[in-house]
């Protein structure tokens, strides 16, 4: 299972009753955030969720309404007594950032460990999930995170026995393990069927609309997007500081087709993001304007019964 | 007309429905702010009070929760297209501190200027106001501020006519403007009765009891002191971390004797400051257990009838 939770919705400041875009996803007791504007902290908190097993924090970058909560939330888990390390991704800079920002929080009971992307597209696997990074097109080096929990294959008995497996050691195999017998060494896909269809959330803001975001964004479960403006006119603005109405959001999302598009990310003019939403899904049906602390829990799918057994 | 308004009233870490502690005062048109944590320019705006007109910001210290949310505030002031210099006052360190943090948040329309404090005591006149700054007893360098609007002596006919000031002139140095006439230069002082009593708020969190907060609250017309602390057994974790009880306030301001004196900078473990308060009254009677967004007019007194005419 894959919870996640919209913690804000808003751009460039905090307002009240609407906080900072940011995004918290829990799975298997680890937690991983994106990005961690002013009050970040605050909105966990209403939610009820703890800060204190966030094992991964992704930066898309480092303009300071997507940053400037960290040296808080660093200080606010260390007061949780959280001792385990924990990992910072982000654009090139990270170190040099988050060293200036501690400034205010130099003392920590963890230690951090930096993931600074240097690629276009780069693949990590910690914990249990899988993170894509990749590059979009912001007036600063910007990245969307996708966010994945691979699903392995079914048990396949014959394919198990036609490579004469011994039984005891199927259990394990299944489990993800590698296992030795004999002096042999036995690996899970030797027992398993191909991969299933895993959980998938690709998240972006802070961006034009470009392919890349499409090709993350295709068969996602949830396709979390900026769509900061809504008003007739805004298409100019929104070229002029690279960012995205929420029209270029539903035609991305039209065209990779996810299981479903939250817009967030409103600037703070757009009081009431409903009411472009008749519009936006005509483009995309299944778009929704999101609004803090939204949540989901993602499952795996039923499967069919298997006809063969 | 000199308005307070404690913006919020929490120590360490921003809660739901508890701001960090931080003041605002406004008088003629200019603003100053003391300290500014994650969150404060949320409290301000659900306030209604606009941050475009803050000339002044004072730091006590540089822990995060005084002073984390100012990348974010400075970049809604420029928002606000303010363009007029910021002054920036603090302990030694001010400038390294908020060059840091402005790593997100390099670009502002308006330039900062930095009062480094240097002494144990210092004044300052800036716009309408007097700022005493003055050094207490933290974990880290910290001081207390007291703010006054001083208040001009009553117009002396007496005393004018006595010093062959011309009537033309009296208007303007009565409005504290030099004049010069005939090649003589006349001031203020010379049509002027002694200073009046003026408006004078003292402001301290972050230290444990020392004498010179006590000197600073007196006679002010507010006292806003830490009261971090309010249940039984407390005072060893006060004296520990450089921190207030709710008694050790209420001691100091029975000394001072303010007008009155607001509690704030409370633990998040302190969720109901006003159980401790029947005790904490039996010390000073005019103590309060501020909430977020208390807000008082100060005004200068009404005055007597001159007996003179």
């Amino acid at each position: 299972m894959l919870d996640i939770c919209l913690l804000g919705t808003g751009g460039m400041m905090p307002l009240p009753y609407r906080w900072l875009t940011s995004m918290m996803a829990r799975c298997g007791g680890s937690s991983l955030l994106i990005d961690c504007g002013e009050g970040t902290q605050v909105a966990l908190k209403e939610k009820g969720w703890s800060p204190k097993p966030i094992d991964i924090i992704c930066f898309t970058h480092y303009h300071a309404d997507h940053i400037s909560g960290l040296p808080g939330l660093l200080l606010t888990m260390g007061n949780a007594e959280r001792t385990e390390p924990v990992v910072l991704m982000g654009p090139k800079g990270l170190e040099r950032v988050v060293t200036a920002l501690r400034c205010i929080a130099p003392e920590l009971p963890f230690e951090l460990r930096f993931a600074e992307l240097e690629e276009g597209q780069q693949q990590f696997h910690i914990g249990p999930y899988v993170i894509d990074a990749y590059r979009v097109n912001h007036n600063v080096l910007c990245y969307g995170y996708c966010i994945s929990i691979p699903r392995a294959g079914r048990f396949d008995m014959e394919r198990a026995k036609k490579q004469s497996v011994p039984m005891k050691a199927w259990s394990r195999l299944q489990k993800g393990e590698t296992v030795e017998i004999g002096g042999i060494c036995y690996t899970p896909d030797m027992v398993l069927g191909p991969e299933r269809k895993g959980l998938k959330v690709t998240y972006c803001t802070d961006t034009r609309p470009v392919p890349v975001i499409g090709e993350y964004a295709k068969d996602a479960d949830l396709f979390i997007c900026e769509g900061m403006y809504g008003e007739d006119g805004k298409e100019v603005k929104a070229r002029e500081y690279k960012h995205m109405t929420m029209y270029e959001a539903a035609q991305l999302a039209c065209k990779a087709q996810p299981g479903e598009m939250w817009l967030t990310h409103y600037s703070p003019s757009l009081t009431h993001p409903e009411e472009y939403m008749d519009k936006v899904r005509k483009i995309f049906p299944q778009a929704k304007a999101a609004r803090d602390g939204w949540t989901v829990s993602l499952t795996f799918e039923e499967e069919e019964e298997n006809p063969t057994g």
